[in-house]
């Protein structure tokens, strides 16, 4: 990212919805993966610019959500764009270790089948690992992504 | 898309918000491109299952959107994924042609620079070659996906 944003000009054309969020896909930059999909406020938004590190809004908790603070499981921001009618974010970063919460790379492990959703990518960290005990997104309701 | 496919077992485990409605992100099945972010309500995604051809939800219009319908732009759906806690989708697609309605391949064209949002990706198709005039989806305020 630039070392200077001028925040501002580039958060007044994000239309947040009437909540205030907005929708933001992470995908990571090399690999293309889609990793998750989150929320962002406008302070989140500007958070993220400002540090280059993908801050997050929990609706189940009502506040910011520093993706990886309890994790370890950081993103960093490459490269941030909007699309054309201004209301979903695309985040192209750089994830450290896995982005869901369950220890998969990413959260969309399961895929349609006949029969039901099957579970399609193996966990690569074992959420203990990650959490010494509980998932502080199920215990906060923040969503099940890694905290 | 497997031949045959139990819609209720999949649907059921969907959670679609308050407003019956649950964000899909489509991404090209082979290069990974992330096209474009709708919404889908139930039958939206039964349609899809059913006819293996992606079809959503306008918000807009509160209607049924098949993707393509006007523009030509069809989605063939190859894998349908859902995320840990069940409210998010991820359609790995085959798009013909671009997925946004202004001719470019997908909706994320514009980049956060210093300055601002500024455009990183080419008009491949003339919009006008699309619609042959009006777009339907600026219209009918079903967003600027090509409709």
């Amino acid at each position: 990212m630039p070392d200077k944003m001028n925040s501002a000009a580039l958060l007044d054309q994000i239309a947040f919805d009437a909540a205030g969020l907005v929708p933001a896909i992470a995908q990571q930059h090399d690999s293309g993966e889609v990793l998750m999909m989150a929320w962002m406020n406008r302070e989140a938004v500007a958070e993220t610019l400002a540090t280059g590190r993908v801050c997050y809004y929990s609706r189940g908790r009502a506040a910011l959500w520093r993706k990886g603070e309890s994790s370890g499981q950081t993103q960093r921001l490459i490269e941030l764009r909007i699309d054309c009618d201004g209301d979903t974010l695309l985040l192209l970063v750089d994830q450290t270790g896995v982005a869901c919460h369950t220890g998969r790379r990413d959260c969309f492990f399961r895929a349609a089948r006949a029969d039901g959703w099957r579970e399609v990518a193996d966990v690569t960290i074992d959420p203990k690992r990650l959490y010494g005990g509980q998932h502080p997104g199920s215990a906060a309701g923040h969503g099940g992504h890694s905290g």
